[in-house]
């Protein structure tokens, strides 16, 4: 029988699983609901439950996992706080490990290993190193530089979401700063700019009918015709344009990949993104791409099992 | 006779050289002028003839040289444009290991190089991943990443200075672009920040009667308690802090390499960045330390040496 790697993300309501050939063929997926009960002290042994019955309990068939963990994940395996799973100065891969007898296991932050998942069977595929985008009720991110995550030193690599994007911003990131690009961007971020474009002004838009407004509609809008709905994509995306250039000035990569329930907007969204980047990214005659994800809510499960065969190598 | 190694730097107007054992001992170390006539067609020869008569003639003895450039080399090799050399579509390395008979050459970006080198020997020694700074007539800079440059895939790797830092700074940079940390915390900023504020008010300073001010002179005058060279100088490292807080949400260095000119300000800069760093910095406990560079213009040689050795095994 064929050596099966793990490839898991954890999220704070549901678990995914994917099962791997050292090949990368990935045999099946499923997922389960996350319990966080008890300090998330039953979040590992359901996951190694799970394992162990896909194997068949026959462990010397799994050569490895991966989790990924929804918060920031330091070098050496330590998550000081994931409040998500309620987990404190705790070494998820070591535990998970104890569980399985001692099969190696590794751990990631959700959205490293989303990147590494577009780097290897998404986006990214044949690139040697791609940011990661993600759009949604905040911006996640994740670097890839020559098939390797940037970590960072104390846990924050590719924490870009936080990094300052609009300085005239007047609400307060929950992260405690101003105007991080997590607040501009994000699904979150569309939509309360497009309320607040609303009240500032009479111009009619198809989005004054809805009662309650979502990025997707401001999107829809936009691509429908709707001048109010396409400022506010416009705004929001030179931002992230912006930003991109920055990370083109730090990283410079071959490729930014968008993803996220944002990059359902598709190439309206990339073409609008694409056109203000080119306007920022004057440093050199050529031009990072802009593309769309591929694996959507899988990533991640891709990520950790290419950890997983990485780390065993 | 020992295995040698060159690390070559470079520059508009000199081209330092550095002799290197196989383990980084310095041997020697010299500079010749530049002579940039022809189209820049006499600067390879000059480095070949310098390594040639240090080894004595006996190539065999030369394991392999390395040189900076100033200007962005692309990952093959390839240097698009070097306007301070006259060079444009043009392959350094190519061409100096055929007029060396072979030998292996590597080129690099020079702030890049000096990036490699103080990680190697000199403020950077024991980290893992370090970001360099240098604020001179502009402001230079290199990431290193677990012992590797980022060269970036379009030759931008660590181009910090042209990230956005200042919006409101009126005039553009020599990139095109608007408010870049070049403009800002550069030791031309820094002069013309005080020049600024010398003009727009009255109170009293040290600086008034200066016929030509230098970013020496504010930090000097700040050192001794004039208050508007202080506030110039806690301005722009406030600028400067703000870009680092920024590197630590993409990159996340273990420490951040202060060089170049300004430098020599020593701890009072040091202090003055880190206080501003430690308030934007909030997404971590940890933080990444602020240092002083320790290896002058000497970096750029360090840097190359080492390039060249690493290429080789």
């Amino acid at each position: 029988m064929d050596t099966l790697y793990f490839g898991v993300d954890i999220g704070g309501t549901a678990t995914k699983f994917g099962a791997f050939t050292a090949e990368g063929v990935k045999l099946s997926q499923w997922e389960i609901p996350t319990d966080t009960a008890d300090q998330g002290a039953r979040i590992l042994p359901a996951v190694a439950s799970e394992i162990r019955r896909y194997a068949e309990n026959d462990l010397s068939r799994v050569a490895g996992a991966g989790v990924g963990i929804p918060g920031p994940v330091l070098r050496n395996g330590r998550v000081e706080r994931c409040v998500n799973l309620h987990w404190s100065d705790f070494n998820p891969a070591r535990e998970l490990s104890a569980l399985l007898g001692g099969v190696p296991c590794f751990a990631g932050n959700d959205a490293n290993m989303a990147a590494m998942g577009e780097y290897w069977q998404g986006g990214g595929r044949g690139a040697h190193s791609v940011i990661l985008i993600t759009l949604g009720t905040g911006v996640g991110s994740g670097i890839i530089l020559d098939g390797k995550v940037v970590y960072g030193a104390h846990g924050l690599g590719g924490e870009v979401g936080h990094t300052l994007c609009d300085p005239d911003e007047p609400l307060p990131c929950n992260c405690g700063r101003i105007g991080c690009l997590d607040q501009i961007a994000s699904a979150t971020g569309i939509v309360r700019r497009a309320e607040r474009m609303l009240a500032a002004c009479d111009t009619p838009s198809a989005l004054r009918s809805l009662e309650r407004i979502t990025a997707r509609d401001v999107f829809d809008a936009a691509k429908a015709g709707d001048a109010l709905a396409a400022q506010v994509a416009d705004i929001c995306m030179d931002f992230l344009a912006k930003s991109l250039s920055m990370l083109s000035c730090v990283i410079d990569p071959e490729l930014f990949i968008i993803g996220g329930g944002v990059s359902k907007a598709g190439a309206y969204l990339i073409d609008l993104v694409t056109r203000h980047y080119n306007e920022y990214a004057t440093l050199s005659e050529q031009k990072a791409r802009i593309v769309l994800a591929e694996l959507g809510n899988d990533a991640g499960i891709y990520g950790t099992a290419k950890l997983a065969i990485d780390s065993t190598r």
